[in-house]
């Protein structure tokens, strides 16, 4: 097969999108792709014809085993939603041009929901001007917020970072002899995804958080504070996970009700939730009177490769290699979805499914799968994330940190 | 030898605080010590005879390994300076009075400063009232900043976890086609040494810091401007590590130009200085316009011991052994210290030395080991850290976190 690809990413970083772009590289060479390109910045960049050929870049087996192992988006991101073909077509002529150029066969991308909707209307457009080109996305994303896979690449790798480093900050907050009350703000602005994740600390060796807070729930300061102080009767160290989006019944966030003005990402909304950690620490500190410490895990959670699941680095490859299989294949305007058949022992296999059934909707967290109290997250919860953290990728570690590799 | 010892361990936490416990520990049984008793909660603790029996914790070979793994301090801590005897004598009394009644011929506290002159302080009253309790220190502190030590058990881990997040936030900050600078805030309220390791993230896939900032330098913020604002004529995303301890040349600290007032730990202090890099991000986007963000990378600097330096571990390891050692040849009023005859090959011995020239003096970076504008380390720098970070101690990973042992 005499046609070239072009693959690109885009949104938030992960710890494992770069895994993806390796799975769909060596796929696309393996099933005979001429030339394989990558898009610099995303869809964004390819507008303004920014393009490199991943041949000259990836074409040895150890920079792809590095490429395992680097964080966030190697050929660059961005946030871009495109226009509609009704609101502005020069975007898509100019796009197809391009495609002609270049003789490009399928167009792979990487992301999250705005990506799938990128997908979703390349695809539409493609058909109705009958191009031959074929669009596929491959999901990506910490949140685990997309319709129709079982999880998103990205998501186990940001688990087992968050269950983790709780051990870590639980085992440093429970070193002194006094009553304290440690609150944990993971990532998340609407689904309680990585919040619950908290929940793999608890072990023989860890009690793991106290309480679970998720978006899902409203939040209620009364039952709260009734809770913690109930806690505090039994053990002097209370450890709180909550997510960055909790909100009240009346659906404001808390960390609006003590943050300042932030600057703007470029969708416009605040670029990162801060504040809730410290609204709850104060709140406890205010009516309970004990010591408390509020702890944001930042980014780290979406980029800390040094420490990602093999299982989601392994599921990133695979449906990146499904993405290029379907491209091939005749197949246009889906998605590479994980399709889990049991969980123990956990067995998942990669689907195809309809882009247009995914983009722009959000999967939150069943509230089945959340305590009656709303406290925590029940057993359920835990099977699924359990076989999500599994195992390591261990890093390439060359004069004391891990090796990556970059563009250029 | 008939003589039980009995250690402890106090100050804040670190990675392999916990190694030091092991090599006290097994030194211990090696050299034939009877029982091996630990102090819980530091001497605080054993004021109100908190005690355990260490053979009926670390009696397997299993649990030292995981106990070499486990982050923070296994036995509890505290933040106790002793009063001196003419303030309150019976403190003195009722330890010695343990002392005896447990037939302690030896004392092992591991510790930062404070743990220090604890130490001087029982090794001069002991000598006082003729005890024959040795007294030895060992030393331990992420911030470095111990006196007539080459570097503190601590330091490298701590060190380590910098550089390598440092490099996963820098992929993280480069992601999108716009300027930007990213602040990141590292731990050491009085001497650089944590914000310089900063310098680590440098190689062949990274730039590292375009900037470090540390307390050893007072602020300007004309230079600082001027300098952010060269840097962005050569590259679009600048990465600024700074310390929390920068000040302006009045000695005002950045975090308490914004902070407001927080909660005081246990020795009226700021429990943590927050607030260096949201000012420093602010000063940059009021003043240059461009987008920024600020991280904390707040107390996993000190727990990270799923990412531990193999150096550091097994240094602490040493000392631990060394202060016994030198315990069971019937010294006292020492700490065990670290002297590097060689840097490439890395080489290091222990030693001991007088516990007075240690406590209560603090260490700060060189100043020709920072380069003239105060704006970065130079090679100097980079030396004496490089083999600090090497090498690792790969975690027992058990159901998808590293496991670790705890008390009871």
């Amino acid at each position: 097969m005499a046609m070239n690809l072009i693959v690109g990413q885009s949104g938030g970083p992960t710890a494992v999108i770069n895994s993806s772009l390796a799975g769909v590289y060596e796929t696309a060479k393996n099933l005979g792709v001429n030339k394989v390109y990558g898009m610099l910045y995303g869809i964004e960049g390819l507008l303004q014809e920014k393009m490199v050929d991943l041949d000259e870049m990836l074409g040895d087996i150890m920079s792809i085993e590095l490429l395992k192992r680097t964080p966030s988006s190697y050929l660059g991101s961005c946030r871009c939603k495109l226009p509609t073909p009704e609101q502005d077509e020069s975007v898509y002529e100019t796009l197809f041009r391009l495609f002609d150029k270049y003789e490009i066969g399928a167009l792979l991308y990487i992301g999250g929901n705005d990506s799938m909707d990128t997908i979703a209307k390349l695809s539409a457009y493609g058909a109705r001007i009958r191009s031959e080109v074929r669009f596929i996305g491959v999901p990506k994303t910490i949140d685990n917020d997309l319709m129709l896979t079982d999880h998103t690449p990205g998501y186990g790798s940001a688990a087992k970072y968050i269950a983790t480093i709780l051990k870590e900050v639980i085992a440093d907050a429970s070193v002194y002899d006094i009553r304290s009350v440690t609150v944990a703000e993971i990532m998340g602005r609407h689904a309680g995804w990585l919040a619950g994740a908290a929940c793999m600390a608890a072990g023989p060796d860890c009690d793991g958080p106290d309480m679970i807070l998720l978006p899902e729930v409203p939040f209620d300061p009364e039952n709260f504070l009734k809770r913690v102080d109930d806690l505090q009767k039994s053990k002097s160290n209370v450890i709180i996970a909550a997510s960055e989006g909790v909100k009240t019944a009346d659906g404001t966030f808390l960390c609006d009700l003590v943050s300042t003005a932030g600057q703007l990402d470029a969708f416009g909304h605040k670029a990162i939730l801060s504040g809730t950690s410290r609204y709850l620490a104060d709140l406890i500190h205010d009516n309970l009177g004990c010591k408390t410490r509020a702890i944001e895990f930042s980014t780290l959670q979406r980029c800390a490769s040094h420490l990602s699941s093999r299982v989601d680095v392994s599921e990133a490859y695979q449906v990146g290699g499904a993405a290029v299989t379907a491209a091939l294949a005749g197949e246009s305007g889906k998605m590479a979805s994980l399709k889990r058949l049991a969980s123990r022992p956990y067995h998942c296999i990669t689907e195809m499914i309809d882009i247009n059934a995914v983009a722009n909707f959000e999967k939150t967290v069943p509230l089945n799968w959340i305590t009656p109290d709303g406290t925590h997250v029940t057993k359920e919860f835990y099977e699924y994330v359990r076989p999500l953290i599994q195992s390591e990728l261990t890093p390439i570690y060359v004069n004391g940190t891990p090796r990556h590799v970059r563009l250029g």
